[in-house]
């Protein structure tokens, strides 16, 4: 169980496999972001359909609403949800820092109010691991301290917390059919993050996930973090990069020998009517397409793609109907999915580096395209 | 094509066979409103998992948005919304009535401000014609006036216009590939009522509606029209019983020799959070069911029941998830269609009668169970 093996790799780009009690995934790998215990629109057999093989999930919400111990006695998050497949779970650190109202850090652990009603709550890293021994996901994160990436003073006293906090959510994990990773941070100053990437690499977690990027700092600082950490980590572990990102993300984190991705955007961008497609990302209530009889995207292998004209979905979301959020969410997510899959092949077949510029002009924005670091 | 063939009958009940150029019909049959050319938050592969057969759309809305031409030049209804089965478009009648803001009517037609947009528009019976036959549905509907039910006066002028416009329609109507049912009104007067079913049926129509009904009248006077309206109707014709209705209004409907039945109830319930469950109609929001580990209906074969507790419901309608009204709509649909398919085997068996008081007890409310007239 949780074992990871690395089965190619193109300079620092990695192909493996990583087994967990719900089934093995196959890295890089990009996970949907079910936040309540559902993909927003999307029921299983749609995620199922996508291929999505790793879900995650939100200790923050679950804890709020319906409460974790109302999960255990569900039978856990994968029979509450009926996902069957590998789960994650956050460690609802970032959301107390980036949702609740008034917060109080200390030493201990956050004491915050819930951004539903304003009640008091008090997370510590002994808590968060409860919470998500409760909720049964296969991978499980440390309580870790997410800072300001532009405030470097707060940044060291964050990571320091962050270990501390680090071991002892390592100390407080009970079970046995959980993985629980170890959390990278240090804003963007490469002496703390390759201190960082040095102490949570010495707790020899089962895997490693790197926090505290996408959120705020440049494209360029965000890689030359990755070029400073993922070096640092054991080849034999995989990296987990928090919460990104968009496809040119993916592709540079893949560069950078990162493992597995997460992030709202392919589901958020769905509710906003923007579609992943071969020209760029489309608004998909323009005018343009109102008899455009082609799907999103020709090559596409998505229920969305093989069923429904651009017509038909720029229809539903002029007549608002709900529908178009999930064909939307159906195709966007299937679009990250297929291209990591895609990025795969061309790491087994020592090819990546080749297709690189060629993916980064089809799915790059104007962000630093250039890899460094080993 | 559009041959109706009655293969048992218990007393007034039938069921039978009604062929469509894209399948048989089996009757009775309960048809899901797909009011904008999509049933509100499902998929076409939700619709064919619940063994839908009929799907009804709008002409109103359809008409308004995206336009009837455009449907026309995406290839039809069927091939826009991905629908492949039978389907059915109202006249728009009813809703220009019912939606539409300022309405002036006169003997050629009537004109009315769009709900959307206050833009100005005309229908006529040629008119409405024109545009279902631009939408490409297989069973069409006759431009029709529906009257207030409690105003006798008005319900004389109403109906004779119906019929008047019920002989413009036919004579516009082109397409071969379409059948088009005539609409029986006349309010709750049943001397009117009878007066225009023996119009309508002199029409030779190749099936007939019953409109005007579930609009505000009591059920004892739905069901003293129905049992005025369907003897005078020809046997070898299906009826269908337009808008309605609940489930028992569907039992006392069948009862009555209705053979088609269409309504907005199923999917309205499932985004106000209220399901058909074996206790009654449930509000799934209810905390009582916050660790309910039960679908909500173990006897039911639908994707929700077989796969969500009603805890898990519970907290998708609680954290404002938008898939509870998809699961719902699901469950809701599946429940009256498998009730019409129930009811469908007992008239094949000859033991309609002898279920019909215990489906009226699972199902009805306070209504008028007593089925009268020959």
């Amino acid at each position: 169980m949780f074992q990871f093996t690395v089965t190619s790799k193109n300079a620092r780009a990695r192909a493996g496999v990583f087994s967990t009690p719900h089934g093995d995934l196959l890295t890089p790998v990009f996970a949907p972001v079910g936040t309540q215990a559902t993909v927003k629109t999307l029921t299983p057999e749609h995620l199922k359909g996508i291929h999505a093989s790793l879900v995650l999930s939100n200790t923050y919400h679950l804890y709020l609403r319906p409460g974790d111990e109302l999960v255990r006695d569900m039978g856990g998050l994968h029979q509450f949800m009926q996902w069957h497949g590998p789960m994650l779970t956050d460690s609802g650190g970032f959301q107390v820092f980036s949702l609740s109202n008034t917060r109080k850090i200390d030493d201990d652990g956050v004491t915050f109010k819930s951004h539903i009603d304003g009640s008091t709550h008090r997370f510590t890293p002994e808590k968060s691991i409860a919470i998500q021994e409760n909720l049964g996901a296969d991978i499980i994160m440390a309580f870790d301290e997410c800072s300001d990436p532009n405030d470097a003073a707060y940044s060291k006293i964050a990571m320091e917390r962050t270990h501390r906090w680090a071991e002892r959510s390592l100390r407080a994990k009970t079970r046995a059919d959980q993985a629980m990773f170890g959390i990278v941070q240090g804003g963007v100053n490469p002496d703390l993050r390759a201190e960082s990437a040095r102490f949570i690499a010495s707790l020899n977690t089962p895997g490693i996930a790197i926090g505290g990027l996408s959120v705020g700092e440049t494209k360029n600082e965000m890689h030359r973090t990755l070029d400073v950490v993922t070096p640092l980590l054991p080849e034999n572990k995989p990296r987990y990069l928090m919460g990104v990102g968009t496809p040119e993300d993916l592709i540079n984190g893949i560069a950078r020998g990162v493992d597995i991705f997460d992030c709202v955007l392919p589901t958020r961008l769905a509710r906003h009517h923007s579609a992943f497609a071969p020209e760029g990302r489309l608004n998909m209530m323009n005018a343009s397409f109102a008899r455009d009889t082609r799907p999103i995207d020709e090559t596409c292998d998505c229920y969305t793609c093989q069923t429904f004209t651009r017509a038909y979905i720029r229809h539903l979301i002029v007549a608002k109907e709900l529908l178009a959020g999930t064909l939307l969410s159906i195709h966007n997510l299937r679009a990250l999915i297929r291209l990591v899959a895609e990025i795969r092949s061309t790491i087994m077949t020592g090819t990546f580096e080749s297709h690189m510029e060629g993916w980064l002009a089809r799915w790059g924005g104007n962000a630093e395209r250039k890899v460094t670091g080993k």
